[in-house]
């Protein structure tokens, strides 16, 4: 039998899927779950995206520019205007999801044993993209004792070598909630020009920035220009994961020739899904507030609950829906698994994403879960009240 | 500055790119264009695909499965079973478009240096791809003089080296129009199990299959399951080459397994588009008829057309809905640039695809052209005519 590649053993599965066949038996046997494990948010995608798509009069559904249809670059630009992030529409490139945004920025700027340093833990995929790259993450490390903030520049100095070749960032985080300062936004982008590396900042959460804190972008620094990259994506920000767009920001021009080769030999982003997100950028403000009051309160009511649960650790997110939890348990891959197989109240338990998988240090976070908060208040109640009584009887 | 990376220094540019700004100065200069260079067909998607996205009711626009949804794979293996290729859902993965199915593939196959096979000329964004991928391709080369006809078995087992993990064809081929008979394939497929290869077949345009042929699949040779992967598309069969769906099939679980990874490392395949897809799989069969009759009848015409210019050879399709053309000039890419910019017929030109990109040997297919029967019968004629006139008067 002809045999896969070496990469391809390398590849890591979706630190979720294991779980996938106990979730299956437990809704089979009945039970209700809920959901805490992906950030799939349960908010309606606004309308004025969805019509438009529904609205749209297409007689050959045709492929669009390999850089993403042209108008809504432009209204993408004014997008990034407003939010102080001076570019134009030749510095974008719409990708099918920030998924492949990333992709495409691994393979243009690092050759395999290249080396990016990414503040851990990171969103799992990262690892996944450099893995299918050739790629070698060197983690920055961060901790749950003081809230995951950023590695000192030190330390972030003390890991470049003559590997390295970009510094990436996801602000605010996932799966921490981590939001950085400008100081520290500066401070970042100081070692990458001064070791003459690319920053690349992750930020789709960019818009879920809670207690009156502002988001500061990496493009915002003066003099990155050569350096900086965004990646971006309408997933979250319209929960609208299911469109598949995304986008890549750099006034890098080598970058960006770079890139739109990669994007060039896919041959386009999807077209419907172009339209929806076009039109989403007219949604209403009023939307935006309910959804980030409606983040803040489960936010609030989440931590408060976790905080009753004797023996856990959290970090009190800043943005994004997501925040890491540590148990006292040894193994929460294991301990995942029970909760869906062996654990129920009333029929009903909860599906949580083991940590491990965020990071790439082996043995780390093994104690830890990350939920996303992505069900409304009523279910996350009840979703931390099954935690509370698993954890009383589970022994590993 | 930061600098890019090799791979994104060898990656190769569109080959039509070059001609872009020469075409749309055209444009500007008030010259219309007959576009003979790419595959966007002006054939109407079906309405039933258009009209179950237009009739769709979404709430939330979610993530699919990675492999794609269930209910489309489904349908998927009873038309796969309808063709005669046994396959059941979980034999199949879909992915944006061909595009990403082939880049998965690559991934999940082959390490940087290995060789893949391809009969050339091929569609060229399989250099791409392995560019990409750090794979190199040995090309199995075929010859206008006799018709691209598949290089002789000896041939193919002559390119064989410790390093081929896989022989790659197009079926029918783009960009020559050759069908492969059951003979041939039955060989290829004796030859791959032989010397323990994977053999993939990219039949997005097995659909394209004209005077009377039948396509013959690599799925349909007895004995083949772990060692053959059909590539496949929505993209040409329906005209919806902007929904960007396609899908990998194989019976091998390794290969599907390792897919699934790269899979899931990008989330899902577009929502809409797949709907889309879904639906475009009860088109009325009266459709296809009709669009084969109509590509029968193009290609009847631009090839008896093409016959009547001095000089130019031209090989007959017998699928997909190109050909190639050797024309009596030195450099088609001048040529076709000259078009462009130098040339018109009362404010009327030509866009052609220089073939040198459909060959990774140096220097090959300089003097030829690739044209995509995309336009209706009257265009044709008169793009032919273009042609003719151009080559009375243009020297290299
Ligand atoms: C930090 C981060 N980056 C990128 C992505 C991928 O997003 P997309 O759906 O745009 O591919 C996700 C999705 O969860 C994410 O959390
Ligand atoms: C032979 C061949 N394979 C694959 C593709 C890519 O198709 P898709 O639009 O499904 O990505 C094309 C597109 O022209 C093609 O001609």
């Amino acid at each position: 039998m002809p045999t896969i590649s070496k990469k391809g053993h390398k590849m890591p599965a979706s630190p979720i899927r294991k779980l996938v066949p106990y979730a299956e038996q437990a809704i089979e046997d009945g039970k209700h779950i809920y959901y805490l494990n992906i950030g799939q948010p349960d908010i309606k995608t606004p309308e004025v995206a969805i019509n438009a798509v529904k609205n749209s009069n297409i007689d050959i559904l045709s492929y669009s520019r390999s850089q993403g249809s042209e108008t809504y670059r432009k209204k993408l630009a004014a997008y990034y205007n407003k939010h102080d992030i001076t570019v134009i529409h030749e510095d974008i490139i719409v990708t099918t999801g920030a998924s492949e945004a990333l992709q495409f920025l691994f393979s243009s700027i690092m050759d395999p044993e290249d080396e990016v340093i990414i503040s851990e833990p990171f969103y799992a995929n990262y690892i996944a993209f450099s893995t299918a790259t050739g790629v070698n993450v060197v983690p920055a490390i961060c901790s749950i004792d003081d809230n995951f903030a950023l590695p000192s520049i030190e330390t972030f100095e003390s890991l470049i070598t003559p590997k390295t070749k970009a510094i990436l960032i996801c602000n605010p985080g996932n799966p921490t909630g981590t939001l950085y300062s400008k100081e520290e936004i500066e401070q970042l982008a100081a070692l990458a020009i001064k070791h003459d590396l690319f920053l690349v900042a992750d930020e789709v959460y960019r818009e879920f920035i809670y207690d009156g804190e502002t988001h500061y972008s990496i493009m915002q620094v003066d003099g990155i220009e050569q350096h900086a990259v965004i990646i971006d994506s309408v997933s979250k920000r319209y929960s609208m994961c299911g469109a598949r767009v995304g986008f890549l920001v750099s006034k890098n021009k080598m970058v960006m020739e770079t890139v739109l080769k990669f994007a060039q030999a896919r041959l386009s982003p999807p077209t419907f899904a172009q339209i929806a997100s076009e039109a989403a950028l007219d949604t209403p403000q009023s939307y935006f507030d309910e959804v980030i009051h409606e983040y803040v309160e489960r936010r609030n009511i989440l931590i408060a609950e976790l905080q009753k649960i004797e023996g856990i650790k959290v970090a009190k997110p800043k943005g994004a829906f997501y925040c890491i939890v540590e148990l006292p348990v040894k193994n929460t891959d294991k301990f995942a698994q029970w909760l869906l197989e062996k654990f129920d109240i009333d029929g009903e338990t909860i599906m949580v994403a083991p940590a491990n998988g965020f990071y790439s240090t082996p043995d780390v976070g093994l104690n830890q879960i990350r939920i996303a908060y992505v069900l409304n208040k009523e279910s996350l109640i009840k979703a931390v009240h099954i935690l509370k009584e698993a954890l009383k009887i589970y022994k590993d």
